[in-house]
């Protein structure tokens, strides 16, 4: 072989690990995110959690990462998406409750005059999720849950709720799956709402969603078991009851956990108290161009504390406006 | 290369390729189980729901097993390791509680009149069992039991009581994972105390356990969050509690399910109510030689109307004196 044909196949050689060098500094694994200081600290927490016999090494069993889910994962404006559910289904249901036109908060509700329904509070609110979610067992709950989603749209995109996700979260999901993380919701919103969609959203199993739950009895009908959902709540996955659902569910502390309002604050104390490295973050609701922006003032998602304690331990708040390049999954 | 090379060659090939088959067929994936009916129906029902395009296939993220632990995945006499851990509990925190000496059912305890404390019945039990399991962070109490389960021995058997798991489950949880099962327990046990031992001795994640449990109250002490255990119960899984808790935990069905006692009639009812392939076993405890036998009439594990379920049915009853090959995991 003479001098010119060595220095060809080198310079083919050069040229070809320049191109795979390039094409792994391409494959940006949150590609949804803009460059800056959120994204990094998710990658310097990724790097040092996965890197063996590194000081802030975790087995791939303990990288449990929780997520609140609206605000978090999906949109929560103009209202709760399973709020608007519930109302979906009075209106459904309303032939069938002939004495609705006379009582409240479903009189109002019926005349079209949400703010007059839910002028009663929370009794009025828990009035309705009752009337909509227990009466009937799980399995024809999951039903009309799933025939809603496949139909109903959201007010102001005309996208349906299961599109109103966000593609940076998406991203993350993957990405700490991908570097072995467990990853569960940790919600206030209702369990078995969450589970018919959550695998086929964010690729998160049922056994892998905790929120909300109604009592349920257990009955044969027929011959036939089925569990029934009482008209009784039985846990509220919110405030300090995220760190009990947590516990009751996984039986071991987060090393990472995501929340956007002032309920995710004790989810976010919970995790930070472990030993060890720990990543801490919260959904800031800065767009109200792409999006909505609101923190300390809204009636939903109310981020207020949970904001000032971010800020004083540093731990990682994410601004959308500056830090997600797209926000939901339907964009181009 | 001649002739009788090219014959050496070939006869070395056949006897490397006999070898392999024969270490195939010598790699009995049940090996403490003797072969039997129980045996082959566990073999047919994982072959049918593996088999890719076959009728009876079900996809892995589907392929939930759920499992009793007392009396199913270890022993249960001559009472439930948990009460003998309560107990225990109660003579360590005596000296603490000077009016125990006075007040029944501890004073019957401490003067080791067993049965003249839980003479009080289930109020008595309950007593003790909140005196010994709440009032204490959940960090707190998985010490105190991690630390009892790494001294305590069992009366007969004189070994560690997490070394008196049965040897044939142990096979079968590793088999049952090794094709693609999610493997649950699913016990009237406390979930908390469960979970300390539950990874190291059967493989199976905290988070993959269902039990009973109290309430939990969220409290800062000095800035760092704790969960106290309440002296509330919260849940009680056993009998129609364990569909439920299969619901609340995993929600969706599982496709297998084993136990070992009338608690476990609903949940083995469940399981069978589902579509598709199914597989439903019981325990029956019938080798008072190398363990224990008691049925009907038995008022620890209990297995009645179960037993006549199971036989009315067709579900696997496995006969621990003939189908097991093995008994206990420290049998050599």
């Amino acid at each position: 072989m003479n001098r010119k044909m060595i220095n060809r196949i080198m310079l083919a050689a050069f040229l070809f690990l320049l191109a795979c060098a390039q094409a792994y500094a391409q494959t940006d694994p949150l590609p949804s995110w803009n460059d800056g200081a959120a994204k990094k600290s998710i990658f310097e927490f990724v790097k040092k959690v996965t890197a063996r016999g590194g000081a802030g090494f975790v087995p791939p069993a303990e990288r449990i990462a929780v997520f609140d889910n609206d605000g978090t994962l999906w949109a929560e404006q103009p209202m709760y998406f399973q709020l608007i559910f519930a109302l979906d289904r009075v209106k459904a249901l309303a032939l069938q409750h002939p004495e609705w036109k006379e009582k409240e908060p479903f009189a109002s509700l019926l005349k079209g005059d949400l703010n007059g329904a839910l002028a009663g509070g929370e009794p009025a609110i828990f009035q309705i999720v009752m009337a909509t979610h227990a009466g009937m067992t799980t399995e024809e709950f999951e039903k009309i849950v799933r025939d809603w989603t496949a139909t109903a749209k959201h007010p102001k995109s005309g996208r349906f709720y299961t599109e109103m996700v966000y593609r940076p979260m998406l991203d993350l999901l993957a990405y700490l799956r991908g570097n072995g993380f467990k990853t569960f919701i940790v919600s206030g919103g209702g369990v078995d709402f969450m589970r018919v969609f959550s695998e086929k959203v964010y690729g998160i199993p049922p056994e892998q969603v905790i929120g909300s739950s109604g009592k349920l009895k257990f009955e044969l009908r027929d011959g036939k078991p089925v569990l029934v959902k009482l008209p009784e709540i039985d846990f509220i996955d919110d405030k300090s009851g995220k760190p009990a659902g947590i516990h009751k569910v996984i039986g071991r502390r987060p090393i990472l956990a995501f929340g956007n309002s002032d309920g995710d604050l004790q989810m976010l104390q919970w995790t930070a108290a472990g030993s060890g490295a720990r990543f801490m973050a919260i959904v800031h609701h800065t767009d109200g161009e792409r999006e909505w922006a609101y923190d300390r003032k809204s009636s939903i998602g109310q981020l207020n504390t949970a904001l000032d304690e971010a800020n004083a331990k540093g731990w990682t708040v994410v601004n959308m406006k500056n830090d997600w390049k797209r926000i939901f999954a339907f964009e181009k």
